[in-house]
Parts: structure tokens; C-alpha cells; sequence
């Protein structure tokens, strides 16, 4: 594990956050306005290499919805989110009418909080087996769709990598939908934010270890990510308590005293002796997450699958929602 | 669906049983003793094409555990199983030191009966991920074994058999074992019986429609299949209901008069009549299942899991089954 | 276990069937005509001591839903039905505005076709809490509703009565609604009847055996119960099939002849002994369900908890079903 | 929520260490040897009314078994652990014969974390409905044992107390166990930790809110109490890192300097505001868990139901605890 906890985070917007504006180059961030005050919507576009470098996302689009309604049961809300994400998610591919789409939920089943990718696949209206097999069935509302839970290394041994790459070289797909349970830096984005991305995924990126990437480098097709937060990392947690503790002391002290040059010169490894100190090593298998988590993310899979049920087929509307309810 | 419902089993001792020894051209029977009288083994041998167009059974070996002990919380006789089927196992494979063992939890998980092969697959010792990425670890007692549960097409919209394909042309695994849920003829044997070939297996034969068929001869590796039955086909129990009624009444009846020859003559097409008036066509899709499956199937599981972590894993001993219980 | 099979069911519709109208006194038989052909509506009504002794279902009201839509994904015709069956629940009760209703899951949530109970429960809109701690909170649009799964005695140790007794003398609930799965006689019926009553119900006849009635008469307050037969009991299955074939032979053989006389004579006890010889001993605990059982009886769920959560609060509309969905 | 986080933990160890032995009138800590280094046994007894009120624990005994490898897969340790927590139990209540005992499993099965009291339940050998029906079949090795999952409050819309409540009026037992998920102060005793006391417990104290306590006063028996901490509160977690890194600037802070003092004076309120700036109010409802959590819990079931199984029946032997494993 990398000493310096301090950038845990998959969401690209938290990253961007995290450097001053007049830094971000090869990084724009653009915040839209939405009918409904509850949703925000803001666009991260990684433009140059630098960025890259600097920011660990790659070169690509990132697109995150923002709403505490999602991980309540506002079904209002809900309704606006899917038709926002379905937009989305169209506005990052061309589809044909004949196109055929992989879905793929990673993740461990038997991690609640984990267990986000495998809960939307099992919503996810699956056609590709009926329109291969007598095609007259098919009108033109519903194209090629497959799923798959491919499980974690540690329940398979085997990288998810070789089992998604091994899957695509049968069905050749022309578009893979990666979704993932991400990690988050703030407490408050935990399963409030949707982050889209044309970037594809390292599965086990968010609770877990980074693994081989799925991208159109590695599976020759299109690979569209989507991930919502589902837990913030215990350490950092405990670095940005430290950060913001720091932070107020340094406020409260003239720029003179010694004190004031020994908070202000603290490095990284001096925070990270101190979370030692409050978090024994083991630990940094620790997450936060809310009590309710398994009805949330039941909520969350609701959202996304329909979203992407009414994205692949265009004849689904939102009156057929609730069939996949 | 055919309209002779009289066989549906995935039993070769079944159908065995269901030709008169004379007639058993090709087809060899040889019944074991066990130190255990609650506990039977036969081994059914197809040596001849003729015996396998006549059984449906590819040529090979069946071997069949019997006792009625599998469905109850006999831990001893679990033990003995144990033992047996681990012996079984290893005598149809011959496995060097460095082999790749891939097994294959076949069936449907969120259909208890057909949950075998999923539930066996979440308690086998997975280790191709450690020994692969650091050898020191693994000592020579301990097998580098994957595991994976590919789901059914109607849950995933692939051939099963393609999946398993892809996965195998990553991997490249020395053997393959598949685990399924089966169909038996007579409800006495369900979840009482194991039956383990050197053949293969065809997805879905048991609780549902025969697909594309996992062997040697697909996946250029050795398959063994185990599977339990766990259900007998509605259809069949009131087939064969109706068989023993009419075998009665012929015995009742003098040869001389012409209802003796009405039920002699009864053919299949007649019998499906009878079988339509009382099943409607829709439910051909009923089985039979004991009240307790969740448990039993759970049992199952344990004893079958059990069996293959041993026969794998040479340093493996009957002290270690419960880590995996 | 009684040696006559022949009328395993629990749904008064089944039992006033097999009593030829002429003889049905002290029984009602009502149908009811609806705006959608796809659903039945049949009231049975047992008004007599005689009728209560000949068909073993107490005196009182009896209504019956039939669609075979229930066990499919028709979410139009599921909203017809919900609003059907709350009419019906209110038809059967008078509530005030502050009376507090206990809603009871009766059955085995570890066996799918025994877990409608648990499910139902698990979907209710739950207030008695809030409503005793805040009542200004709770508007005139919703009732105190509480909601128990006392589980079955083979789990407990204790028997269901007892428990739902002592809550009951607790918080003295002014009606309870006791929710089951039943055992049918008819394959065609499973998972497409609801049976509503206003007499009370014994847990476990469905799914097991007979105990302690829940009803006005051990609670002190009205007890409605809802159902709907998930399993045929597998002898019921092969008696009945014996019947139809015996009937079937008879009808083609002369009275003169000596075995339609034999068959014409043949006893409940002549029945049984030709069932065992199909059936083992043990077998009786067999049951006769549909492969999809998991998903249908959460379809089953949605439209029972919907109904009740409906005929309940006032205040609860169809636009707010889906957020019990 | 009362302001002060700093004491968020039901173990009564954590209340004891927190006070400096010279002030622990009326608190005896015992440290006890066992032969396996990795286990530690520590009993805390209150043995005043100020100790009571000071540490909000009520008189009694509180045992503390600690080890590492509860959560681990480490049968051998699970065994001991097992062995000395059944004997503890025993030291604690003085059972006859035929004593009735009543098994109660507190918390939420549909959150991980709070599922530990209903899985524990479920594993229970349950004997009170043979013992009463067919006591020829009870020999003298098994007591009668009855077991209830009650849920929560947010579930059922009552009291937690009030359904044991009716359920003891009914029963009569001479002995309650429940068992519950605590919250802890360390993240190092999460999962590692069980928790036995003879004063009962308040349902929901864990992972919830304080309710109607169940004890020898409210209950008319001998309550037993089994708990581990399988969480710790998100703001404990932060107001620990707080106090750790006050601590450290105090020590390398001269007293003379003014910001001394300030760090010095700095009141619960203060920390309070703080904590406030980087928890939002909603996340105070944030807790910390391990990643493994799900697999852990069932490993933490085995340990208590098989310790409460071989405790309450005298002829249950080790050589049995696999049955209920």
C-alpha cells in the first residue's frame, strides 16, 4: 500500500477538487445545470498526458451525477436520475441497430458494499440469446444484450481480466458497460454520486486491489465504466480528519511560532506515523459505510440497470421500468 | 419437448436399470461392496456406439454413490462419502504435481434445486491465483484449482459451453470438473444419489434444456462431471404413476379379454393423453422436490466439495474438511 | 398422516369443486364477474355446521382471486389484482381511523415455496413504531400497522400461536392479518390463486402440519388470512392421477364385466396401497412446484403487500406502490 | 444523540481501561491466563451503584474472551474458544435438568453487521417442541431449547422488549441468552472480541438506538447476554484520531505557550464542532467494517451457537459440534 493515503478515491471530480483551478492543466471541469436542483451533473475531461500522469485517470471522459435522493427511496427522483444517466451513457457511444452489448458486473457477491455490479447485472433485461436464436422475435425496440458476473481473483483465481478478455473473443461484442463499486474520498458522496466513464475500468480498483485493465487497449471494443461510491477508505478517513484538524490549528496560530512551522512542515510521513498510531496496519482492510447499505445499494442497481436497459433498447420506456423493478 | 416422457433421467444407472439384462448389449453393470451397507457404489460401463445410441450416454464410465445418508446430518457417513468419492474421483484423472484443475459450478443459483454446482463451487480450495503469483507459498501438497459459476443463458444471454470455452483457451487447465444439478426417474433417489463420469456433461440436462455439450472433445481437456438429482420431473413421476397402475390392472385382467388387450397395447401417444388431462402443457415445467431442498442441497454441497478438495490436493486431510465446511 | 389423499388443499373453491352442486348445503358458491377476463373472482361461502364438518374449513367467507397472470411479469394485471384484493381485504374488516393492525408472515423463510409469508411481511409499510413515539408525524392518511415473522416450531421450538399470542396480548392489535403459503390440489392453481378469508388459519397447513388456529376465537380480534398454494403436495398429485386414469378405464369398459365392477369398487385404502407402491413412506414430505418458484413468489409478495398496504392506509395511492416494489 | 461521542462501546473492558486504576472504585478488572497465548480472558466486575453510574454499566460480571483468530479461519483456536466460552456461560447460571432455556437472537438480519444474533439463532439446537410433545425422546443429555429472532423495531413497528416480553409470559423459561452486535471504541477488537454478562442487555445498543432493557427485572429469569463488537462508530473513529493528535501537539507544545492552553482547554463541545466539520450530521448513522465482513460474521456464529449448544446440553460433545457447524 502506498504511504501517502491521501488521494483514495475513484472519482475523478474528487481528484480534480483536489487541485487548485489554476493548476488544472489538461483538465477541465465542467458543472451543468439540471431541471432539479437535488441532481448535479458535472463533466471531467483528462486532455493531455500530464494529466494523466498527475491524476492516475486516464486520457477520457467522466461524467458524475450527484443527488442525496439516491440512496433514498424517492422514486420521483429516481425516475429523473435514470432518464439523465440513459442520456448520458448514449452521449458517450454510437450504437447500431444490430449492435451487440456485453454488460459485466464486477465485484464480490458476498461483500455487500461490493456487490454493486453483480445486483445491476441481475436487472439487466438480457436478449442476446433469444435474438441469436430466432431472430423474428427480435423487433427492432431491443438489440443484442449479454451479462455476465465474472466474481474477484480471490474467489475464482483467476484474473477477472482473462475471463471478461476470454468471454469477448467468443461473443465479440461491439460494446462492453463495465460496472463497479468505487471508493470515494468524502463520507459525502457514498452512494450519492454515479461516475460514467469512456475510459473502462481496473476492476477491483475500488474495494479491493487494481487488476489488468478493461479497455478498448485490452478487449478491442469500446468499454464504458459506470461506479457509485459505496465506501470511503477508514485511513482516509483519518488523513482528512488529521488534514482539517491541522488545517485549523495552522489558522489558529501566528505565522511566527515554531508550532506554526511544525504543522505547517508535517509531511505525509509524519501523518502517516500518526494514523499508525490510531490504525493498526490490518486495518487498512477497513471501510466506512452506512448502517442501511444493503437497501441502498438494492436502490442504486435499480437506477443503473434501468438506465442502461433504456439506453441499449431503444423501445423501452419508461412506463416498462418497473418490469425490471 | 419429446412426447415419450418415460425417461427423463440423467442417471446412466437409471436407464441401465430400465433395459432387461439380456438386452444391456454394450452396456457393463458392476455393482461394489463398501465397508458401509447404507452406502452403494455401481460403476456403469457404454463400450459399444450401439449401447450409446440406445442409452443416450456417451461412451465411458458412470460411477454411482447411493445412500440415503447424503440428505441428513450424518456427519459420519458424510465422511465416508467423502472418502469415497475423493478415491472415485482420483481414479478417473491422473494428475501430475504442477496440473491446473478448473472446476465449473453449472446450474442456476437463484433456483434452489438447480444450486448445486453454484454452492459447491463457493466452498472448493481456489488457489491458481496464489500459485501463480507467488509459488513459494504453495507447497507441494496443494494444486493450483480455479474455479468459476458461468451462470445459465437465460441469466447471461451465452451458450454456457462458450463461456467455459473462453475461459479454458486463457487458462489452459489440465482438467476440468463440472458440478451440476441432475434429473432422476424415481423420486426415492433424489438427493440420495451422486453420480460421477469421465464423459462430460451438457449444461442445463438436468433442470433444464440440453445445450452445447462440455468434453474432451469441445474443451481439449479431460471433463469429469458429478451431479445429484435433486428433482424428478413432474411428468415422469405421473408416467411412471400411470405404468404401475396399468401393470396392476393387466395383471388383474384374464389375457383373454379385450381391455387386457386395450392396456397392453397403450402406447406412448395414448399414455401422453392420459398425462395431458391431468398435467396441463405448461406444466411440464413442474418437478418434483422434498420441503427441506435448501438444506439438503447445502449438505450436498459440503460432502461434494469435500470430496474434490481431497482428491486435489494430495496434502489435503479429513482434519482440514471443516475449514471448508 | 391420513391415509386418504384425496383432498390435500387448503382453498375452500377446491373442496366446494369436488362436491356436486346438489349436495353442496350450507355452502355458497358466488362468481363474480371483472372488467378483465384474465381474472376470476369466486366467493364461497360455508354458512352451516354440516357444510363446516363435510368440507373441514370453519364457517365464514371465503374469496378467491384466479389469474394466471399472478406467476408472470404482467405488471398491468398485477395493479388490477392489488386493487382487487385491498377492496376485498376492506370488505372483510371496518376499520377507525386509529385502529392498529398486526400483520403476521406465517411459514419457513428458509423453504422458497413456504417463504410467501416472511416476503409479504418484509414488504409492509411499518408505522406503529413512529405513529406511538410521534404522532404528529403520522397524518390522518396512515394506520398503525405492525408486522411479525414468528417463523415455524421446527425452528423455534415454540409453537406459532403461542408466539403470536403473546404479542398480541402486548400490543392488542384490533385486527390481525395472517399471511400463508398453501398446498393446492389442482397443478394448474399453483401460484396463480389467492385465497382470502375471514376465519382465521392454522400455520403450517399449507407447508406441513396442522396447528393452533389463529382466529377471533384464541386472539380475541378479527383474523383474516391470505394465501395462495405455492406447492401440490406430490400424493395428492399421483392420487389424482390414479383417479383420472381409473375413470378413463371404467368409462371404456361395460358395467357387465368383472373388473369394472373391480375397478368401480376400489377403495381409498386399495388407492393407497397402489400410491406406496410409487411413492415411498417418506415421499409424502414431497412436493410438487414450479422451477421458478424464487422469482414468482417475490411477484406473489409484491401484489399481496401492495394490497395490504393499500387497504390499510387511506392515504396510500397506486402512484406510491412501486415504493414498496 | 448526545453529544460526547467519546465513549461509543458496549464492552465494558473499554469503559474499565478508559479510567485510570486509581479511580476505578467499585470496578474489578481480572486478568486471566489460558494455555493458548493468542486467546485472552479478562473479567470486569461492577460491584457498586457510582461504578454503575459512572460507567453506565449495570452491576454484574463481565467476561471478555479476545483473540485474533475468531475472525480468521482458524478451527483448532475456534475450538478452544469455543470450549472456554461454554464453560464461562456455565459459570454464569446454575441450570437444572429440566430447565427451559430461551434463545434469543437481537439485531437486523438484513444488515451485515447486525445479523450476528439471528445467524447465531439459526444454528441453535433447538429441542423445546420434542421435549414437550415426545419427552421418551429427550434423554437426560438434552434440554429443552427454544430460539426467536425478534427483529428490530424498524421492522416490526415494536418494541424489541415487548415481543420477548410476551413470548416469556408464554413460556415460562428458566433462562434467557440473547445474543447481539455490539459496537467497540478500537477498530483492533472489531470481530476479535465476545462479550458475556449476567446483567442482559438493551436491544439495538449495538448498531442502533438504546430500547426497553431485557434482564432478571423486566423478564422474571436469568438473563445471559452474548455480544461482539463487529463495528465501531464512524465518529468514534474520528473523535480517537481527534484526541490522539491533540495529545501528540500537546506533548511537543511547550505549557507555557498560549496555544498550549488552548489545545489543554479545548472541551468535548469544541471537538464536537470539529468533528461536525467533517462528518456531516446524516453520517453520524457511518460506521467502520471490515471488508470480509459477511464471511466473518458467519465464523463469529459458529463460535457462540456451538459454545451455547455444547453449554446447555450436557450430552453434547465436541465430536457433535460439526453438526451445527
Amino acid at each position: 500500500m502506498k504511504k501517502n493515503f491521501s488521494l483514495r478515491t475513484d472519482l475523478a471530480l474528487e481528484i480534480a477538487e483536489a487541485i487548485s483551478e489554476e493548476k488544472r492543466e489538461g483538465i477541465e471541469v465542467i458543472e451543468e445545470n439540471t431541471d432539479n436542483p437535488k441532481i448535479k451533473v458535472t463533466t471531467v475531461k483528462i486532455t493531455g498526458k500530464k494529466a494523466e500522469a498527475e491524476t492516475g485517470k486516464p486520457i477520457g471522459t467522466y461524467i458524475t451525477l450527484e443527488s442525496p435522493c439516491m440512496k433514498e427511496n424517492e422514486i420521483a427522483e429516481h425516475e429523473e436520475l435514470i432518464k439523465i444517466l440513459s442520456e448520458k451513457i448514449n452521449s458517450l457511444v454510437s450504437l447500431k441497430k444490430n449492435s451487440c452489448i456485453l454488460t459485466v458486473g464486477l465485484g464480490n457477491w458476498n461483500v455487500t458494499p461490493d456487490a454493486l455490479g453483480p445486483k445491476v447485472i441481475s436487472k439487466i433485461l438480457v436478449t442476446r440469446h433469444i435474438s441469436s436464436e430466432i431472430p423474428e422475435d427480435i423487433d427492432e425496440n431491443v438489440r443484442s444484450v449479454a451479462a455476465v458476473t465474472p466474481g474477484v481473483m480471490g474467489i475464482t483465481g483467476i484474473e477477472t481480466g482473462e475471463i471478461i478478455m476470454g468471454i469477448v473473443e467468443k461473443i465479440h461484442p461491439d460494446l462492453i458497460i463495465a460496472i463497479d463499486a468505487l471508493a470515494a474520498r468524502k463520507t459525502s458522496r457514498i452512494n450519492s454520486t454515479i461516475q460514467l466513464t469512456d475510459t473502462g475500468v481496473c476492476p477491483g480498483s475500488g474495494v479491493g486491489n487494481r487488476r489488468m485493465e478493461l479497455s478498448k487497449r485490452t478487449l478491442n471494443a469500446p468499454v464504458i465504466a459506470l461506479g457509485v461510491p459505496t465506501v470511503v477508505d477508514a485511513a482516509t478517513l483519518v488523513n482528512d480528519t488529521l488534514d482539517t484538524i491541522l488545517q485549523e490549528l495552522i489558522d489558529q496560530t501566528t505565522k511566527s511560532t515554531a508550532l506554526y512551522q511544525l504543522l505547517a512542515d508535517m509531511t505525509d510521513d509524519d501523518k502517516y506515523e500518526l494514523i499508525e498510531g490510531i490504525l493498526r496496519p490490518d486495518d487498512t482492510n477497513l471501510f466506512v459505510t452506512p448502517k442501511e447499505v444493503d437497501a441502498v445499494v438494492d436502490r442504486l442497481a435499480n437506477i443503473i440497470s434501468n438506465a442502461i436497459n433504456i439506453a441499449l433498447h431503444p423501445g423501452i420506456t419508461k412506463e416498462d421500468i418497473n418490469r425490471y423493478r
